[in-house]
């Protein structure tokens, strides 16, 4: 595929006709920083999204899931500091509340504002503080607003997480922007995680959906820290038109094109993610390959990114490949232990299941020693793989977690 | 039931007709102390095995499992520092070695003879050490060996685990007995952990077994500390007869009180183990009920013991039910979120899936101080329960694993 994509400044306002602003309204006592956020686009816009698969669903998930049946949106209002999640019928009522303040102010339909909540699980919503704050952010909406905004959705993350491409379609150049929270609780489909991707190109909604789910199977549901799945996790992709292309649907030529602009800004959110996870020292990138099926790559690669053991011989430096093998034998996936090769970059560790001939620790020690480097399995059993991104798992992990709530 | 079972001292040979000896062969030079270990029946022994559901399995495994097929024992030669796993058909040879030295030594079958490794995967046993030693080990053995054959199988482990009970069979003194090693890599459905139970009753082999698989099934596969599943786990009982009564199956009134003993053995084992789990520093139980089926409740209760989210609070004791309430929801459990009640030992926190009213932060908190508490879940969606043993995860783990191997 040819394509004239290529990376620019900015984030979720970078396309046209998207403003964004965020204040402090205090939703958290112990939080010296922004936690409410309001993106808006100038008009209505298509809009698909990609939810936590938890059976727990936090209070603003709910309320997404039922107003994207319509298929747009022209706002979303983000709050974090508190989740809204196992908050019962007054968590509904809450972000309903939200979207229905956001829309007088916007003077805009209650159905087209989306609700998205990041922090503690369990607390209600400070309404009051929120109902008081919307006025001032409503009126502080401007197209610079997109940096500031990717700060404000922040939880445990140490740094702001933005991205933006221009490509052009049907002639149009046309833009798609994102911003994206997480660090914790990161996991295979998702996790605390919100993500906020705009674009200017007019696009028919369920391609969009099409778009967005091909999209995050390969970015955000490819992505661990610690293997758990929260009650939050939100993607939201609005096409608001402002480029001025003839509405883009699965059958253009330029189809494929818009689709990869929109994958790339994802999967770089979700590499910013993971090279952010709570107390990571390493990047790590796990391919199986190989594999019988490729529900046999993805539980193999998966259960290697979530091994506290693997994670933490990582952390150490120390190259014990036979938790890596571990892992895998206990993942569910087909795996003949004779016929396993393992290499870390470009250094052969195992070959048929046992230490390859001539693999020296100090080599092995070497990749391991790295603040990126790739664990690459080849179970040679097939032809299907999987590869996810991670981190090791380090004594800040456990200091960060072990001090959230209080 | 009605039972006179008592504990007594002493472990692995405190039934009669058993012997045991320990001595340091060098296996693993960083290593200090005893790492081989021989234990004998006075004469063959009916035998049951446990052993890892991991599809990598180390060689002594494969042994033993050949090994089951005949249903005697007389012998279990084991050594620690070296797994003996990920070592391809060397590793079968060494672990066949192992056996035929000592069958040489004792004059029996080397069928009799069962072998277990546990160590650093990916190494092959340094066998001219092993067979160096094996004489002396043969030489050494005594009624009074059993406790240092305890401390002799451990790794990481900071306690030796000794259990023994005694009950009135059939009209005679039977005792059981077992020593345990593991406090790392302890999943569900066991993990690097070896336990070896033994007793001086006579039992037919295929309700010795069953009774075995019974008390496995409430013991070692319901503690975690971890989440990762090892090569190596294996749990032996032998029955040598000493006790003189008329051989045990599973229809002789007294068998239920016989089970119950072995069970009782394997409990005490296994809880020894979450104790010493890898710089854990709280005890928790956690139990799920109500829950559809008992797959539902497994399933749940083990998402919650192997959530670092969850294990982190636990350490850093924060009271944060929202972890638990999402690691139910992504369990897999079927779970309707606005019908969960979860109770910290009386304190009731969740109540109908939100904050319960009048559970104060304080209350909670000081359940999460202590040492050893209940987390105690109702799904009231069914009849189902299942509990799981386990630990909080520290900073200490992670300075454990992340220098293991080097």
């Amino acid at each position: 595929m040819k394509t004239d994509q290529h990376k620019i400044e900015g984030g979720v306002t970078a396309p046209r006709g998207f403003k964004a602003a965020s204040l402090r309204a205090g939703i958290k006592e112990s939080r010296k920083r922004d936690d409410l956020t309001l993106l808006v686009s100038d008009g209505p816009a298509t809009v698909a999204g990609s939810f936590t698969s938890n059976r727990v669903k936090a209070a603003p998930v709910k309320l997404c899931e039922r107003r994207l049946i319509w298929g747009q949106a022209q706002a979303v209002i983000i709050n974090a500091g508190c989740a809204n999640a196992c908050t019962g019928d007054q968590g509904i009522q809450d972000a309903e509340r939200m979207a229905e303040v956001t829309a007088e102010l916007l003077g805009i339909g209650k159905n087209l504002v989306f609700v998205c909540s990041t922090g503690t699980i369990g607390i209600p919503l400070p309404m009051n503080k929120i109902e008081a704050a919307l006025p001032s952010l409503a009126k502080a909406l401007s197209p610079a607003g997109g940096a500031a905004a990717a700060e404000a959705i922040l939880t445990t993350d140490l740094v702001k997480k933005e991205s933006a491409v221009s490509v052009t379609i049907d002639g149009k150049t046309v833009t798609v922007g994102g911003i994206a929270k997480g660090s914790g609780m990161i996991a295979p489909n998702m996790a605390t995680m919100l993500a906020f991707i705009t674009t200017d190109a007019a696009v028919d909604q369920r391609s969009l959906q099409g778009c967005l789910s091909h999209a995050v199977d390969h970015s955000f549901n490819r992505i661990v820290v610690d293997g758990d799945e929260s009650t939050n996790d939100t993607v939201l992709l609005l096409a608001n038109g402002a480029a001025g292309n003839t509405i883009l649907q699965n059958k253009h030529p330029d189809w494929k094109r818009f689709c990869h602009a929109v994958e790339t800004v994802c999967l770089d959110l979700a590499l910013k993610i993971v090279k952010d996870g709570e107390g990571a020292t390493k990047f790590v990138t796990v391919t199986v390959a190989g594999a019988a099926t490729r529900h046999d790559a993805r539980v193999a690669a998966r259960s290697i990114a979530k091994s506290p053991l693997v994670k933490t011989a990582w952390n150490g430096g120390d190259p014990n490949w036979g938790r890596i093998l571990a892992a895998i034998g206990y993942s569910g996936a087909r795996v003949e232990e004779n016929r396993v090769d393992i290499t870390f970059d470009s250094v052969l560790a195992v070959k048929d299941g046992k230490a390859a001939d001539g693999a020296s620790l100090k080599d092995l020690e070497a990749v391991y020693a790295r603040k990126e480097f790739t664990v690459a399995v080849n179970l040679n059993s097939g032809k299907a793989e999987h590869t996810v991104y991670t981190c090791d798992l380090s004594k800040e992990y456990v200091a960060i977690n072990a001090e959230y709530m209080t």
